[in-house]
């Protein structure tokens, strides 16, 4: 973690220290040339807007949203050298300052020069072309302006495979989100996310404006919950100080608590709604993932089995039989093995091949049992459940007969196409048929690989 | 097939019957009326094309083009009634005499009125209204156009999985397609085609236009072997007038042969290219699929077996076990209950947890091997697979050791996304990995279902 810290402390100090050159070559220019001409049919609709309570509330959810990045030190207090909190309250101020001083900085100089966005360039971009031009530092600002969203896009895959990681100990979020990856990282988490961000870029088609809302809403949702909690902490805790610190976490749950109903109000059709209608699902979808490991819990325990337990009996055992040939008798002479009541089972589609069949089959395996079913409208996959229903019931010892697959593997993945997926198709049906819960039918796999 | 003769009969007469009234209709009001004006501007450019010898090939092939389709009566000579080759005949000569009627009536009333296609309406459509107006006699003529196209679109699916499942028996395409669907068809070969279609429609934005290259190319190569054939038959039966058979059927075969050639170099870049390149591959399709069955045939072929089979020894079982729980224990007991050999295998990811874990193994199954195999970088296929490799090598027996693996069922579908598919990994990896031609790793599925 230190480690990444350095290396993310080379985009930081760029961006600061480009930032602030700007802003003081930027104060020297407009103190020597002057304010700059606004485009005025630009922002005259909005300078005819009168100021209501709306418009204030939404440029202070505006700002707000400007200035979120800051709550990113106190998710990572713990990597800093101790004592961790004085040094992490450090930071966090100088943080605020240089933030405030860039943001009112940059403000101030373009409201200065008259410079606007286009759709083309940003408003950073048009500012920093105002000052400097074209020339070498236009474009180390703008370098360091690419270099800090990346930062700042790294951020969210450092902390949701932290917290999806722990949300998933708590047993509400799959449990493959627990698992360290060889890297030391949660990578399950990491690759979620990415998919996660793919299927935003494309829905939105990388207009990151269009993500905005949904983004501004879960932002001050988290802020609003995380103040209100402060001030419950506050009020069990109730240390020094304990009112005037409830009023300041509470003041900020009630800016907080206006501002994302003033985002969530007006960009409700441009997205926000989307957010509030995701996050109940979410909540329900951790209530669905807590549940079902709740229930397995106890279907799995070995508490209340009987001890020791009862010893298994032999098995009984089935084997589908298309033709006789290395394959199939590999399979009969495994289930052989395993078990002294073996049963093929053939599938009659073409009555003019049993009586061969048969004659090989006895050659072959001649002591166990054969059963020749007629399927007349050619369906192999029926008659066999079928089959094995009935011969379950028939034998009555309450343990489903073993099925022993014999299963061809081709040389080359495309010689798959050329031989029946009857194998493949039993064995779906067969193990993902619901019999009772516990035990399901057991499945035997026999490989016979082909060269090719 | 008489029934299905029938059902399609309909749309026939209907068609045929419609188009006759409307060309005696349209030759009445030709004689009422007289000629229409033809937009000369829609024209021009190919008035003033000279009468080269291509352009006169390139008008025999479109011809050619518009009757293809008479051909589909020798395909189905088998379902008249006897003496078939008779009837066939009979109605060979009845339909193209009707053909050429149609054709020829609806060419010259299209000249005479001076008709022309548009973007949205094809020229049957405009003679049409140009005849009778847009009243009821305009629809019944467009419906029984509707009709006879779908008839028209029919024929593929009745021709090609009857000659495709020819094709698979003989070895050269997938054997699938050789299997009877319950409705007495070859279903397979009609899922094929649609898929075939249905890829041209997207591919091609259902314009049938660009299309027809590519099927004038296949017709008059099909049409070029057929004649051919034809002649190398008359040069061997030598029947009487084998000659002057040979000959008509040697203009066919040239005629055809023209037509091909100026098909494929005209309309090359319109779609020719695509049969050009795809045949070949077809071919090489055909030539590698038959390879393969013939390759597999000895491969599996008892013959050459020693007889009686040598029986096979009992198994050795490995249990991969990831903790202690009544999934994993049915999957212990179920290997104790086929073999004596039974070795467990832990693949230690944490620890700290592996004490109590070796604690609960001994309890429960305390008299077979437990191996345990710490994983540091917590991978858990990678050291089991070579794990199982190192086992076999050791025990020496030439026989790879049996794979027990227990499995959990969730009660419904997303709820798979709760559990590691780890057991679904070993077995994909276990039983596809190549250990060598004939017998592979035989790998046992013991499924547990949850409840949920």
């Amino acid at each position: 973690m230190r480690e990444a810290g350095t290396l993310i402390s080379i985009p930081v100090y760029s961006f600061v220290g480009a930032y602030l050159v700007m802003i003081v070559v930027g104060i020297i220019k407009a103190i020597v040339d002057g304010p700059g001409s606004v485009d005025e049919a630009n922002i005259a609709s909005h300078a005819t807007e009168s100021i209501t309570l709306f418009l204030v509330l939404h440029t202070f959810s505006s700002g707000c949203t400007a200035l979120t990045g800051v709550e990113a030190i106190s998710n990572g207090v713990g990597i800093f050298k101790p004592p961790e909190t004085r040094h992490a309250r450090q930071v966090m101020v100088v943080m605020a300052a240089v933030m405030g001083l860039l943001l009112f900085g940059t403000i101030a100089l373009t409201q200065f020069f008259g410079v606007t966005a286009h759709e083309n360039e940003t408003i950073l971009s048009a500012l920093t072309r105002e000052i400097f031009g074209r020339t070498f530092p236009y474009y180390v600002v703008s370098l360091s302006t690419l270099a800090i969203l990346v930062v700042a896009a790294n951020t969210s895959f450092v902390g949701f495979p932290g917290v999806s990681s722990l949300i998933a100990q708590d047993g509400y979020m799959p449990r493959q989100l627990t698992s360290l990856g060889d890297r030391l990282v949660f990578s399950n988490g990491i690759f979620s996310l990415t998919a996660c961000v793919a299927a935003l870029i494309i829905i939105f088609g990388g207009d990151s404006h269009a993500l905005i809302p949904l983004f501004a809403v879960g932002v001050f949702l988290a802020f609003t919950l995380s103040q209100t909690g402060m001030v419950v902490h506050w009020m069990r805790v109730r240390g020094p100080h304990w009112h005037l610190k409830a009023v300041i976490n509470g003041l900020g749950a009630v800016t907080t608590a206006v501002t994302l109903v003033v985002v969530a109000a007006s960009k409700f059709l441009d997205g926000a709604w989307i957010i509030m209608v995701l996050i109940p699902m979410v909540v329900y979808f951790f209530h669905k993932v807590h549940e079902h490991y709740q229930e397995i819990r106890p279907q799995l325990s070995l508490e209340g089995m009987p001890y020791p337990p009862a010893p298994v009996l032999p098995p009984r055992v089935v084997v589908p039989v298309s033709g006789m040939h290395r394959g199939t008798l590999r399979a009969i002479q495994f289930a052989q093995s395993i078990s002294s009541d073996v049963t093929a089972v053939y599938i009659e589609l073409d009555e003019t091949r049993t009586e061969k069949f048969k004659a090989d089959f006895e050659k072959w395996s001649g002591h166990i049992n054969l059963v020749v079913i007629p399927s007349p409208y050619r369906s192999i996959l029926g008659p066999l459940l079928h089959f094995l229903e009935a011969f379950d019931r028939e034998q009555g010892d309450r343990q489903p007969a073993v099925l022993v697959l014999p299963e061809f593997i081709p040389g080359s993945w495309w010689q798959h196409l050329l031989h029946n997926q009857t194998a493949w198709l039993i064995k779906l049906a067969v193990i993902y048929q619901r019999r009772r819960h516990g035990g399901g039918r057991i499945v035997v796999d026999v490989p016979f690989h082909l060269r090719g």
